[in-house]
This record gives C-alpha cells, structure tokens and sequence, in this order.
C-alpha cells in the first residue's frame, strides 16, 4: 500500500505545479504586454508659453515627452517586450511538451530563464523608478528640474506601466520560487 | 548493491551544492560589502569659477557630490547593505544548521530569500545605472545637464561600486540556479 501512495504523489505533484505555472506565464505575458504597449503608445506634446521681456511678445514653444528620449525608457520598454515575448513563447512550449517524456529537463530550462528574465525586468523597473521619481520631484543638487508638471498625462501613463511591469517580475519571481518548491517536494 | 549506491548519490549532492553555496555566499557578500563601502566613502568638493559679465568679478561657487543627495544613490546603498548583511547571516545559519534534520527547509526558506535579494538587487543597479548614463552624458530633451564631467572621480567611484554590485548580484542569480539543479537532482 505505501508503494501505491508513493506513486500517486510523484504524478499529482506536478500536475498542480504545471497549472499554476501556466497561469502565472499568462499573468506574466498579460502585464508586460500591456506595460509595454502603454509605454510604446504614450506620447505628449504642450506648448508652453515663455516671456523673455515684458516689452516682447511671448513666445510660444512646443515640448513633446516620448519614451525613446530616455534611454531608461527605452531599456524599459524594450525589456518588457522580450519578457512578454519569452512568456508566450515559454506558455506554449511548456504545454506542448506537456507530455513529453523529458519534462523534468523543460521545467529546470525554463526556470533558468525565468530567473533571467526576472533580474532583467526588475533591473528595468528599477531604472524607469529613478528617471521617474527625478521626473516628478526633480533634484536640485545637479539642477535635474521636474518635468511632470509640464508633461502630467505622460508620467501618469508610465506610473500605470511601471506598476503593470512590477506585477509582471512577481509573477516571473512566483515562477521561479514554485519551482524551488515543486522542485522541492520529492516523493517521500 | 544498487540500493547502496543509490543511498552514495543522496548524501554527496547535497554536500557538492553546500559547497558552492557558501562560497557563492562569501562571494555575495564581499562585493555588495565593498561595492556600499565605495558609495558609502565617496564624496566629491569641486569649486567652480562662474563668470557673469565681464565687468564683475569671477564667482567661486563651491559643488559637492554625495550620495544622500540622489534617491536612487540611496536605494543602490541600503539594497547593497541589506545583501550583504543577508548574506553574512545566511552564511553563518547555512553553515550552522549543515548537519540538522530539517536541512531541506533551511535549503528552501534561504533559496526563496535569495530571490527575494536578488530582486532587490538588481533593481537597485537598474536604478543606479539609469541615473549613471544621466550624469554621464545628460539628456537634451528634459535639459538635465551631464555632471559627470564636473565630478569625475565621484562618478568613477560610482561606475565601479555598479560593477561590483552586479557581481553580487549575480552571485545570487547563480544560488538560486544552483538551488534549481541542486533540488532537480534528485536520487534516481
């Protein structure tokens, strides 16, 4: 009878790891996609009224706020879309191979990747934070002067991405962190 | 026979990771030690004649570059700190409980707080290095002025406390790899 037991627990563990693992690949491509797109569509033009002198007419110039004259944007932007790209890619693989005979080898493969993806979104994250939070207060020190008055449409739009972005990582943080735990549950 | 060499494989997988482990920890902890030491120490004092006509006498107006004056600075420095305390801790715990009953949950509960400060990490470099690339080269289209050619041994300090911490960093990319294949192993 134990050995009987023994083997029902070496087949259901995997299989509850495997669709919670293909939820959160789902999650995972769901909000880097739309933190992508959201960031990629975002684009804000003002014209913004200057006097030099009272005696001289006011000029009027135009500004425009674009995620590729940021260089974390665009790290951003670009790290989001390979994420969401593995995601789908992974998802679809993982369930095709779903009953292959070497399974163990495509969940160690892609827990590796997943690991890797997760450092690169969170390293993005963490860049577009910065630039971000020197957006909104500026920083007097290096006379950095806030742009999120003049551009509020546009840092709204990124704080939407930058809080879409971070749900992505914790989904790819929660896929590495069930495989340690499925991975840890042997059968006794 | 086979059950006894079945029961040799069981007892030196563990041991083999153990030991990659801890130098991997040691590893971890000497750079994110070093890298918020070198942040931490860095300060720069520049004096900068500042000419406003001709006629006037040339200002001498006195610039100093800490890293208390950038929130990003901040983060990259308490993220390094609380690696390398982690580090330290789980070191000695690691090593500690080596020969305890419930070695597998110490091996889980230290694989998912790895993540964990791997996350943090790499963010923190994210964000560093976002404000690095403004202080070196500027950017035009916010008029955020580049600084670094202002403070150049500051930003050099920088650059190599960024290179160490991504060592760090890695360091924990590798332990929960590691974990990964050290748990995928499992006695045949």
């Amino acid at each position: 009878m134990d050995g009987v037991r023994s083997d029902v627990k070496v087949v259901e563990s995997p299989r509850r790891v495997r669709i919670s693992d293909a939820f959160l690949r789902l999650f995972a491509l769901a909000f880097t996609l739309v933190a992508a797109v959201v960031v990629g569509v975002s684009k804000e033009t003002e014209i913004v009224p200057i006097t030099i002198t009272p005696s001289l007419p006011t000029l009027h110039l135009q500004f425009t706020a674009k995620w590729q004259y940021m260089s974390a944007f665009v790290y951003f932007l670009v790290s989001n879309a390979i994420a969401c790209s593995y995601a789908a890619a992974s998802l679809v693989y993982s369930l095709a191979v779903s009953s292959s005979f070497n399974q163990d080898a495509v969940v160690l493969v892609l827990s590796i990747l997943d690991l890797v993806i997760m450092a690169l979104l969170f390293s993005a994250n963490g860049a577009a934070a910065a630039i971000g939070v020197i957006g909104r207060d500026g920083n007097s020190h290096v006379q950095w002067r806030k742009v999120c008055d003049m551009f509020g449409g546009f840092c709204h739009h990124f704080t939407a991405a930058l809080v879409l972005s971070l749900i992505g990582s914790s989904a790819f943080l929660l896929l590495v962190a069930f495989a340690v735990l499925g991975l840890h549950k042997k059968p006794k």
